[in-house]
């Protein structure tokens, strides 16, 4: 099996770039110094993340395709979590000499597809020689006009609403840690995360006050918008469904499956607070309400802090 | 010393941030899902890359600032070859935990100090575990309403011209290969870059009808523009002038400056083409012509060709 050191970089970045999809804002794609991307808006939204062989996917675990899959969704999902609509990416690839080029063309195939989900294109991209494989993806987005939904609007007497999957990956991740490669579409979820793309336009259309990408944890990253927007935020267990093969998965391993819903990220829903519940668009469920002004930021669970650091990169 | 992973990824963020520059086109800086960045054109240049420890720099041959001087000029460097105006950079930090809290500072502020050179911010970034460090820097830009100068447009009859320093960096790196710190001049070219960042836009405005990086070395860049554009490029060896300090360290190591100015990248120059040598706006330098259509891409050194491979990434 050919290697990408034996491909070397220019037949490498030849071989992955035929995979890669232009996208509809692609003015100028690969190939060039930079690219160049049509915003009409304006102004574009950018944001970036690194993903670590051994850290933030196992190639025991996933397959390169559900690698570029992930490694797409999470950078998209945040595109998304402005109310803006994804249009390009960037990857970055620092691999060891002897990858498997049927690895960097099956990631290529992942990406390609997830970004075809949104109509995004990749539109550049670098490899390096690296010992440890790394991934570098940045994510390109246009706001249609609209004003960008930040962590830091949310306003007491509103209500505290979430969609997409939570708890799904939590609970493939534990399955996979002790062994199991099932129920399959837990397992599946935390190798191929499903963020709500559209749900991030059509809040900020609605007029959410706030959002974020749930990617630490949704106590977690409500945490995150009640210290930004200087509010308490209360949520209750009652609000939540448990999917059953979540729940499936909590009875086997003797844990509450809330634990997952409430304390593990990488599902990459999405959370929200509108002023009204009225306002909500098609999807999204009310688990909470914003309480109050609070300068300390505080998530409460029926009542009560809810035991979570988040996820700490460098823990 | 306190290190990255004693931190931890929130303080590391935190101390790194209020080090970065916010940059006048930001609209929303780091700490939310993503950036938003003003590109009133309607277009959003940009371009990534990725340096990795032991290969794109040396940390007992390099300072942290000059590393961050570096990393971020690579890439402002290849938004001005497009003609735009920089705006904005991303950068990703995957690194060991017992990085010095130090490094990645003193990396900030040489982030920092190159992006006050032409007045981008640090607008977003993620920090990340990993063995190996590696940076990624992803770099925005604005083109002010023109065409971007592309590497496809060289014409026959063109003539060939490069502004910036060449073979100073090549200088540098021998110098330190063979054990030497010194003459300091070329050392710290090789340290640090300094990309004619004005030009690529003045370039733009007079016309240039294609532009690249100098980054794999002046006749392998010449070679992907004479590719893209199906011409050939001649260039003579007597159209450079050779540093006095670039001519002194080949003396002392017994080779041909022009190795260096013609074969060796990471100064940063720019070369472009221009239908008229009238048209030159100031600092370019005349050193070739487009002889003529040539769908293999030619590029001839004093009418011959020139071994060069270029740099592969993965060599």
């Amino acid at each position: 099996m050919i290697s990408v050191g034996e491909l070397g970089e220019f037949g490498l970045i030849a071989r992955v770039t035929a995979r890669l999809p232009l996208g509809a804002a692609t003015a100028v794609g690969p190939g060039d110094d930079a690219a160049v991307v049509n915003v009409p808006d304006g102004r574009v939204v950018a944001t970036t993340d690194l993903l670590v062989d051994g850290r933030h996917f196992r190639r025991d675990w996933s397959t390169p395709y559900d690698v570029g899959r992930k490694a797409a969704a999470q950078n998209l999902a945040d595109i998304a979590a402005m109310g803006a609509v994804p249009t390009a990416l960037l990857v970055g690839l620092a691999a060891p000499p002897d990858l498997p080029a049927f690895w960097a063309e099956r990631f290529a195939d992942g990406l390609a597809q997830e970004c075809d989900l949104v109509g995004a294109g990749v539109v550049g991209g670098d490899v390096v020689r690296s010992d440890t494989l790394v991934l570098a993806i940045t994510a390109l987005g246009d706001l249609q006009g609209r004003a960008p939904v930040l962590r830091s609007g949310a306003q007491p007497g509103d209500v505290v609403a979430i969609v997409g999957r939570l708890g799904w990956s939590g609970a493939g991740l534990a399955a996979l840690s002790k062994g199991f490669r099932s129920p399959r579409v837990v397992v599946d979820a935390h190798r191929r995360p499903e963020p709500p793309y559209a749900a991030g336009p059509a809040a900020a259309i609605a007029g959410a006050t706030s959002m974020i990408d749930v990617s630490d944890g949704l106590v977690a990253d409500l945490g995150h918008v009640a210290k930004a927007s200087g509010v308490r935020i209360e949520i209750s267990r009652g609000a939540f469904e448990v999917a059953d093969a979540v729940g499936e998965v909590a009875s086997a391993l003797g844990v509450d499956p809330l634990d997952w819903v409430l304390g593990s990220g990488e599902d990459h829903a999405l959370a929200a607070t509108f002023s009204s519940s009225d306002a909500l668009p098609a999807g999204w469920r009310i688990v909470g309400a914003v309480a109050a002004a609070d300068p300390d930021g505080l998530v409460l669970v029926d009542g009560n802090p809810y035991a979570t650091g988040g996820f700490d990169h460098f823990a």
